[in-house]
């Protein structure tokens, strides 16, 4: 894990928080992109070296969704930028963490994604996250 | 803001979640630090431009010990490295953010830090801190 690649962060309105990351960063969103799969509409904020990413539901069983109405807005995901994803899947499995899904899908941004079970990790659900070159 | 200088994570045992999070990074903490004034024991994880402070609560009153009883474990708190604190706050104001402590109090790992009421901010604690020269 070579940096924190981005946090995510639940919304129940894109464009309203668009707004309001612009007035915290001091600058607009780079990104915005859908991920049908996950039921996500996104928008990418720079901070330095790392990023921000809103993620805002687009239907009632986006995990998104869920996320909202068992815990109102706020932090979803932390995303850990890895240069091997299938290595460190095998390190963290034999560590005992548990993995939600062992075959890296395809993420927003153009990243292969893996999550960590939060019960596995006090709590904090943990994204690894390679760049597809 | 230049980049997310650490997430805080409250976690209900210090030694425990140490070492999860050393099997997580494969590198154990490089630091940890007592801050009375906020009744909290941490420990902090490199990995790469950032870190991940892990904050145990001492006693009933702490900020954290509220936060264990209510949420349970998890992220607590986004943390942005400034360079000038004094003129981030004045400019997050005039944009509306509502600002927890206008005058900067001294954090852990050697920090001035404010912190921005969640409720200006989708849900989400966010902490400014400027390093102390």
């Amino acid at each position: 894990m070579r940096k924190i690649e981005h946090i995510g962060i639940a919304v129940k309105n894109l464009k309203t928080s668009n707004e309001l990351f612009e007035k915290l960063f001091g600058n607009p969103p780079y990104k915005q992109e859908s991920v049908e799969s996950e039921g996500v509409n996104t928008s990418f904020f720079m901070n330095g070296p790392n990023k921000i990413e809103l993620l805002e539901a687009t239907n009632p069983e986006s995990p998104i969704a869920k996320f909202l109405e068992k815990k109102g807005e706020g932090i979803h995901h932390i995303a850990f930028d890895v240069e091997n994803i299938t290595t460190e899947i095998q390190r963290l499995k034999a560590e005992g963490f548990i993995v939600l899904n062992e075959i890296p899908k395809k993420g927003a941004d153009n990243k292969l994604v893996v999550f960590l079970h939060p019960k596995s990790t006090n709590g904090v659900l943990i994204e690894l996250c390679q760049e597809i070159h």
